[in-house]
């Protein structure tokens, strides 16, 4: 059972990284290209710092791990994972798709995850076997079979190697349709029932702390493409599903 | 001069469009995958019939083609261009992206376009060399070179053919990066100048009525690939940028 205290320091966090986060936002400031390709941008570390700052004061003794900053370590078995802009690109390019993602791991294991959309005042949370949207409880939709699934996936140069491409054209071409784009926002529209199906790969563990706790407390199922829990350790290889039934009719298609 | 009562007129027809897509967002009725695997919702026949009913009574000579009900010939070489709900796998898949479009043509050029958010009551408005987002002046990016630019476009599956796709390679290969998803909401943020480039293909007619009158009227460029003027009878291939020099480096690669 998640403390009540910990849900509303996480509603606190969102709140103090969409503050930082909204002035940049289609405004023209210091966008800097990763040797990755991936854009960083002034909000990232604001937003990232003002979490951060909240953290060091409320609980000093927990860490954290963000994309930004270096990593706090816990001297008590809990974890505070961080990004404070998932979907960098869309960010930049002014999609209101891009969110702050925060977690909280217990022991290895997400407990608690928030995924928030500052613009368009949107919220997902999850714990203790329930997500709510606003507030709202969600359910994922149930009953889907692969041929009538809509599926999301962040971008098709994710999959680089040849095999992971070969696993994915494999589902995409049972599945009613595809929509590209929604990084993290778009397991929240998953948890609500209208996405399916998401497949995808390269996600970093500040992308995938609040996923399993939000599509799992929505009734939905969530691993790698291996059918294993998601934690900090895992390869970035995302499979989430509606209902089991599904999930795991994708699985078998990954894997060939 | 486009005369002020058609562009209220414009105004009042977004309103209605949206009326009747919100209460459909989000939740589950009657998504029906077409032939060609695009999804039609009860919604987008909702929007399309009340802007018709509007226009019947508002402009009864005027014509109209939309994508859901039968071609109404103009009397007076004016016809309304409508797409109720552009990016229909979005709007089914739950993401705020999608919009209505909404275009005035004077015989044969578009003169008046709006492209309408009813989510995120986001609303772009272009005509006589003006644009504007919620009722504000709008510039795009100027002086980007192909380097550093933020380039968007729908969906990869778009390039069907071997050289469309490496065409669009060769430009992407320049660009500071990619972000995909967006269909004609991304020519707003093109408007903005959040994006500097937009390549894509496969739009239909109802897909670019309101694009050159917004994306020209906050300073960029628009054409096909060949640097034709979009027109009903485009070739569905889009180029847009930010200023005139992105756009014509970006047709010299789109070239070969």
């Amino acid at each position: 059972m998640v403390d009540r205290r910990d849900v509303a320091l996480a509603h606190r966090l969102a709140d103090a990284a969409g503050a930082a986060i909204l002035p940049h936002f289609r405004r023209l400031d210091g966008v800097e290209v990763k040797p990755d390709a991936t854009p960083v941008t002034a909000a990232d570390h604001a937003a990232e710092a003002a979490i951060r700052r909240l953290l060091a004061t409320e609980r000093p003794d927990d860490g954290v791990l963000g994309e930004e900053f270096d990593d706090v370590v816990a001297r008590n078995g809990r974890l505070w994972v961080l990004d404070p802009i998932d979907g960098t690109k869309a960010f930049t390019a002014g999609k209101p798709t891009f969110t702050t993602l925060i977690a909280l791991f217990e022991d290895g294991a997400p407990v608690l995850g928030v995924i928030d959309q500052p613009y368009n005042r949107e919220r997902w949370v999850g714990h203790d076997g329930g997500a709510w949207f606003n507030g709202r409880p969600l359910a994922t939709r149930r009953g889907t079979p692969l041929a009538r699934a809509v599926v999301s996936s962040t971008a098709p140069e994710l999959f680089e190697a040849e095999a992971d491409r070969a696993a994915f054209a494999r589902v995409e071409r049972e599945v009613a349709y595809l929509s590209w784009g929604g990084d993290a926002y778009a397991y929240g529209l998953l948890a609500m029932g209208c996405v399916d199906l998401i497949v995808e790969m390269q996600l970093k563990p500040f992308d995938l702390g609040p996923l399993a706790p939000i599509v799992e407390g929505a009734g939905g199922r969530i691993t790698d493409w291996r059918g294993r829990p998601l934690g900090l350790a895992s390869d970035g290889r995302i499979c989430a599903g509606g209902d089991a039934d599904l999930h795991a009719a994708t699985l078998a298609r990954l894997a060939g």
